[in-house]
């Protein structure tokens, strides 16, 4: 599996990127430097080749004992600790258990419906968080296991109860303890938002049914395949390049383009992932996520012929899973014959080349991430490429894409209204 | 009921405001004279005073028939004909019959996954389309004729579909009459974006059992709310006003925040609206949805210290109609029985009261819109506010915002593409 970087090239002259040749070496040796390693939470860059085996032994086997015993599973996490397993439950839906998400928000009304869906059905949880004490995670937790508790009583609640959470300390570590919960370790050399090959979102996935072997081999590939400091023969770091000239060049903002539904939350992952990194000290690319052909009849015009601070990154998948044909009618009613026997995937890559070089017209460049088809192995090939064209492009804006400063503020407003 | 709107008094000086009192009366004047009225399509703006009783009837019967036979129920449309009953089907859900939506992208596996969850069922369709050949929606109609045609045979398939499309040409209106499908109008003064209270969403809603009559009702309510051209009186073109001022002061980025995933849609509406209607001729501020709290786990951080040139609108809705109480735990071992009794919805104002002033002090002004309650009759009070701040923005901006020139170009490459 190979992903494919191109570019609009009436937008960017290959020159521009012969620039960021020593810049990308001096990156790359810095990712992949002892010493920095130690100093930043680099885990995730290696961890595809590093695999703790018995732990993924470990998550599969608790997998199978939750769905053997769960008509539902609630996965509860905000942030690095939701969207990753999201992501991919998104693309590879499962019925059985289904899948609810809480404690990724504070509505009330959110809360009840899942509280109501679940209310007959045998059902088991998984809590993610690194130190236990995020409100919105801590707060849907609390609720879930009391109706646990109620339905099954203290001693079976707590085996169909999963704690992912840091392995040194915090309350949630506590809890699991003194309760008795499995517990899985979300490394503490990893950030939430880098943290997808981990347990923070391979359990979830793995209850949900989704080989994470499979996805975890993926990412090893992904490893061997960008790790080059050439930016010609490597198109993770080659995306990276592309949207920092973008970026200098006056396109502050990047919309994220699926032509597949099933991709909603992958974008919805990659928006944290770049937007939480680069977002920082006046900088940053404000990162959107679009559906097309969807939003063309909807941000269309706009990427034609509004402001001209708009890049577009598309994700094409050449194979996608399934297909339906165009049907042939007696009396062509509606002028489609000439359609008819060509497959809905047919017409989805025509729309592309349509609507990117309409817009590429309009003053919008654009980005193309080829991906041949999406399946397990592809995705964990997809989410590493995404996380170090992450990190490298924070280092190429001048920003340290590994921390959140400037998520304090709020969680203290809040505490503070809270009275705490 | 009544929209508040309010906004940070240290981003926007009073007399900001007051420079916008005569311009604003005279977009009021425009909007509201018999001239303007029978050039633009402008049919939206008086439709809640002049309702068709007859039609509303005549809906909710075929609604009521459809209902009765159906197990599923498939809405064809994208755009202007998608989003408005997407966004009111979120907000008001349906188990009875399921509700799909189809004809807004060209996945083939998001279709076929459809066409397999309906495969058992039996299901009816409503096509909405005002010329019939928008090729997502006519492509996807075919597929789901053929299927209810091969399920049902023609002459009862004919009973399971609504064509809901212009009145006067076009090839849906055609192949309704040759078929003897039932037929409902979308009016040739309203533009797609604009449809949301015709039977463009009507028909979709009136199926999935909401009541389109209270829906109507409420947006009569704004009708006359909103008939008032002083900018202090009128929170609808004070939005407008707002909008414009932040816009001009390098704000070009507006984020929709919504504090109930229920409104996810309702977010996608405003996208369309705002964002097909301002994108022209260079300008346009770029309208992006976040959901809160969620998105502070993700986009938080570009907020507090990202690119400062983003404003938040933030939809509060005071009373969401359902809730869950925090529990009590004994031993406390997560430490939150400082918040047991509490209620969700209260923490979650708290956290709108503290992300709000975060931002703002991070340098991110923000717009309260704040709703007393949601149902079906603040929805259709929401959505006029929305349209007809939206038309004012539009002329304040200096820009046409009833047209879409730009979306023909990628029609145009596609269908060359296609070889038609």
């Amino acid at each position: 599996m190979q992903i494919t970087v191109s570019y609009s090239e009436s937008f960017i002259k290959k020159e521009e990127l012969e620039v960021y040749i020593d810049k990308v070496n001096h990156v790359h040796n810095q990712l992949h430097s002892k010493e920095h390693y130690d100093k930043m939470p680099l885990g995730w860059i290696d961890l595809p080749i590093k695999k703790n085996f018995e732990e993924i032994e470990r998550i599969e086997k608790a997998a199978d004992r939750l769905r053997d015993c769960s008509q539902a599973f609630i996965s509860i996490g905000i942030g690095g600790s939701y969207l990753g397993s999201r992501a991919a439950i998104e693309m590879f839906p499962s019925d059985s258990p289904e899948i609810y998400f809480a404690g990724n928000n504070i509505s009330g009304t959110y809360l009840k419906s899942i509280v109501d869906s679940i209310k007959d059905k045998d059902f088991s949880i998984c809590v993610i968080s690194k130190s236990g004490t995020t409100l919105e995670t801590a707060l849907a937790f609390r609720v879930f296991r009391e109706i646990l508790e109620k339905k099954y009583g203290k001693s079976e609640a707590k085996n169909r109860i999963i704690a992912v959470t840091d392995g040194r300390k915090g309350t949630l570590l506590e809890i699991a303890k003194k309760e008795g919960y499995e517990i899985f370790e979300i490394p503490m050399n990893i950030g939430g938002r880098y943290s997808v090959l981990t347990p923070a979102a391979l359990v979830t996935m793995a209850v949900a049914g989704i080989d994470i072997k499979k996805v975890l081999k993926g990412a090893e590939e992904a490893y061997h395949a960008y790790n080059n400091p050439n930016i010609y023969q490597n198109d993770c770091y080659k995306y990276s390049v592309l949207r920092n000239i973008l970026y200098k060049k006056g396109k502050i903002i990047e919309t994220l383009v699926n032509y597949e539904p099933f991709m909603e939350y992958f974008g919805k992952w990659w928006q944290q992932l770049f937007g939480e990194s680069e977002g920082k000290e006046g900088k940053g690319i404000f990162p959107a996520v679009l559906q097309f052909s969807t939003d063309l009849h909807s941000m269309g015009q706009y990427l034609q012929e509004g402001t001209k601070n708009v890049f577009e990154t598309i994700i094409k998948i050449n194979n996608p899973a399934d297909d339906v044909t165009i049907p042939y009618i007696e009396d062509d009613s509606d002028g489609l014959n000439y359609l008819a026997d060509k497959t809905f995937n047919h017409i989805n890559k025509v729309a592309y080349e349509g609507a990117m070089k309409a817009h590429e017209e309009g003053g919008t460049p654009t980005i193309s991430i080829e991906i041949p088809f999406i399946d397990e192995h592809s995705f964990g090939h997809l989410v590493y490429f995404m996380k170090k064209a992450c990190a490298a492009s924070g280092y190429l804006l001048g920003i340290n894409p590994f921390d959140q400063p400037g998520v304090e503020l709020y969680k203290k407003n809040i505490y503070r209204l809270l009275n705490r």
